[in-house]
């Protein structure tokens, strides 16, 4: 059956797999202090061009965002999301679990404003009892947003802009990442990989959906990393025994342009599954450039595709409409794409 | 200077003051082992009407709000509370120190609503994904509300259908109950304390806004305490040492009704001073029935008030607006109402 | 009958519970931000001839040492503390709860050792793996011990001297302060409230054990209170909303020397029990000059001597020996203790 | 250079590599609930003999035991373990991170003495104040311990025994499991898988140090997995997007006996090495059958070897002596053995 479930369902890029098969005997040193993560991590700095960057390798995306929004906040700070947020939603409580509370802003296609950014910093300070609230401590953004949006430049500007005025940290969930690339290497979106080591101060580079085994790398972009941040890594139960698997990941990807031909990949997918959903007439729940394409369905139809395709169920519209999801990847065969459309 | 900023800027009723004065050399059991809060606690199932109800006193709001939800939920649920809840807004994040995500309904003149509640749970439990998405563990109201607004028992009801269909504990804020039930004894509400007894499985009876020195009386209304809840209150830093000394508050406000009494004085000064407001056009921004009045007023005006009487900000309305809070409370002397009301 | 069971058995010396009688309908803003507390800060940081000290009063031991312990401590950083300190065996895991582990050394007669610590920090930083370990964050100490014992002026100095070398804040739980300091002017100790001040980082000078209701006053001796401490109070859920009562306490127990008067009735009470105990021939299990006795008896002796007085547990020593406790006390009367003697 | 550094530093065994690459563009559902774990998970069963375990796979150790102590522990109890456990030394306050205090035990070879526990839990109990103490809540083991020592069947039953008469959880790391069990089929040790399956009441089957690139098959081994435990997992963000990998990681381990192949490679190994070091005349620090060997050299002989060969650092013993550790692996081939003994 064909499948446009997900974009985390097949094991790795053949790179990936052949580069661990090779290196089955080679000794390491472990827990991430080895020549393949400080080569992988000199790779982003300068695919970056962010020549001081401070480069760490997590295993997965909820880890990552748990660690990073702990330990660059102070215990009476929480982090400012949108309402749609992974960490506000999907993250089983993990931000909470380690005392931190998500401050929420409205959501505006998967997309906080810099303006209410603004509104609700300043709102705080100007509380008579903020020493009885929590304190703005990290901004966090995903991009690609959780619908699959993109931040233009002069919104990741004007959030930098803010965050840097009132010294809060901009932090980018790069899950997706590739695909956001991929899409300002084909003049999709005007923010390239530099404009977020420029505009932000931690983001991670997303290796789970975007061709890796597993991997989300960390960059802190201006000698930023907190204090002793391999023992909270451990503390957090998220040390990486063989630290050298997550370098080997973006080692590779990070190897004659290969998280970018990964990106490429998905979003040409997706701009010819796009097409053609629109020339048949179907409606899009979202405008956006990337991998997730949100599609609104009759129930009927819906359960009759689910017999010819995997796809995920979004959300339900009304009592005889669901939104489902198709997710282009890093791996999508352009023959499945054309079997899609022929069901369609 | 008058003073109508709020209802816990005064010691406490002088019969306990005095009550702690004549025991002042009686040696007493610690931790709340002792014949006095056990009398106070048996004046409070008998006022509740709830044979069975376990009592325990702990010091303040926030201390007593973050136990009961902490030990109130499993690690992996969450608080469902109005976005206007106190403790979504104004405890420094303490139900998040615990590692518990407050899940938010919107505000409805302070209070939340059961359809919408049922909306939320049923809309949880529908969603694919919910494995990855904090639980909603217990359901928080305060009555009266932050805006002095009350439940009806009608809606009380509803809430505590729901809460039991889905088998989630309902827990009712009472740091103000004393203004809640002085309005039920007037006619202004038709939530009794039996009402509250019944329909909550966990409730609290405030003291520290409502004559006492500090304290608040949990009651958990059909053998739910927590189990080793003592060692629970002892790990969250929140067992006092003279335990009695809580018991002394409750049982002298439960003896000859005074906690009734209180509140009425608290009550009847609000309404004196709420009909004064209206005969003389000030704009009252909610109607609510009991001891707190917010008031909106041009800067100007206010500026000038300043000068002779204390009030709380409230929030900004616009430019040249300002919504100011008038408190009374179980102290409030009636000479001062009437001078309040000259000034105005 | 008699009772010599602890220090927290009744409410507070008189001139407390006279002054809260008196102060009964004055109004005072609420948190600890009022005049009364800032005199009571005051009249503190003249006491311990620390200008700079700034000063914080909180409600009760455990509290205290969770709030300080925390705040005072990176989120990777641990406390050490004696194997027989009160964070590590009778705070039922409140410093665990906090995230942060008791790392313990070894007791010497109630006390820890200057050397032992720094050969626990220097064994630390020497292990190759101590980025996978808890560091050292900050020592606590209690004085008197948990067993009534005292540090010598040499011993805290010592200690001060390898934390100042380490960095790590020397935290001094002073619970009982009163007969430490009563010690002092004694001559039975060589360690002044100036000394303690001058060598801690932070210390407490306790007020639940020592005349007040309740009451604990936390001291940063150089400028070292931590970012947003109130904000972290209230997080904690140890804001007291009526903060003057802390101050009432502290203002009038350092008004006219009556701290170190209480002080005193406890400790001449104790050297007139413990005179009495070795005449006739009773075995005490420490040698300390405080105001706990800790007695071994043999178990039928013991279950005679508890129907005439009340003492407590200390531990089993053998099948037929039990140590008990006799505790004197702010409030002790010499003719209780000429009683105790004729039954002894 | 030759390398007896640890066990984890190599990638995995060939037909794990082999098989990732295989299956490369195979789709797969996410977070384990995929047919390769539920093989994987059968074959556990089966090799357990316990047809009603539980399993669940997991990326790390420390991961592993933070979430296996966190959710089978009440929010007031601790962990007993061995002062020299892997939990209590070195992951970096992990378990005190999620709120449990590690109660520590005496060493003895590494391995905790049930009579101790008897007297552990009784002392508790016996304890008029344990209400105000941690509860004593789950005992953790491990197996082969941190020395590489082993339980033998009477212990290991005796400590259950214990453990079930207190209704207290058993539960063994068995990060190097594969040793362990290779040490029962050689005769060097009484205790099978079988056994551990029947006397713990939860353990872990270890794959990062045995052959496989990460994971650790969590086994509750009577239906005791604790409620909504992925969602646990996913809070603390430990839930692997790809758990299918895991699946990957055990199926293969658990086909036609390659974990128990393993083990014997290290053992085999092991034995000759400690020979070939008890013939030279060298001092070994512990009596102990499996993979890790600590070998007291002096300081200069040390420097020596270091040259030629990669071990690890154990402990200083005196000035002018170190203890080191010679690791052998699942990887360790015959050859390097050789190597190793003709330089020693």
């Amino acid at each position: 059956m064909l499948s446009f479930v997900n974009d985390y369902c097949e094991n790795a890029h053949e790179k990936i797999l052949t580069r661990l098969l090779d290196g089955a005997r080679v000794k390491n040193p472990g827990y991430g202090e080895d020549e393949i993560c400080r080569s992988a991590a000199e790779k982003i700095r300068l695919a970056c061009k962010c020549p001081d960057a401070q480069v760490r390798f997590l295993v997965g995306g909820t880890q990552t965002n748990q660690l990073v929004i702990d330990t660059c906040t102070e215990a009476y700070e929480g982090v400012i999301a949108c309402s749609s947020g992974h960490v506000n939603v999907h993250e089983a409580g993990a931000i909470e679990f380690t005392g931190h509370k998500v401050l929420t802003l409205p959501e505006h296609d998967g997309k906080i404003d810099a303006g209410e950014l603004e509104v609700l910093i300043k709102t705080f300070y100007a509380d008579g009892n903020y020493e009885h609230m929590v304190f703005p401590g990290i901004v966090y953004i995903s991009h690609p947003t959780e619908i699959g949006t993109l931040y233009t430049k002069k919104e990741l500007t004007d959030l930098s802009r803010i965050c840097r005025e009132y010294d809060i940290p901009l932090f980018l969930d790069g899950a997706r990442l590739a695909y956001a690339l991929a899409c300002a290497d084909m003049g999709l979106s005007d923010v390239t990989l530099e404009d977020i080591a420029k505009l932000c101060d931690v983001f991670y580079i997303g290796g789970t959906k975007c061709g890796a085994l597993f991997g989300e790398a960390v960059v802190f972009t201006h000698g930023n990393m907190p204090k002793r941040f391999v023992t909270r890594i451990k503390q957090h139960g998220a040390l990486l025994a063989k630290g050298w698997l997550l370098g080997v990941m973006f080692d590779t990807l990070f190897t004659d342009g290969l998280y970018y031909e990964l990106g490429h990949n998905a979003i040409e997918r997706a701009i010819e599954l796009r097409a053609a959903l629109r020339e048949k007439g179907y409606q899009l729940l979202f405008d956006t450039p990337t991998n997730q394409i949100m599609v609104v369905l009759e129930n009927s139809r819906k359960a009759e595709l689910a017999k010819k395709v995997n796809f995920s169920f979004w959300e339900n519209i009304d009592e005889n409409h669901t939104a489902i999801r198709f997710c282009t990847s890093w791996a999508t065969a352009k023959e499945d794409v054309k079997k899609l459309i022929e069901i369609l």
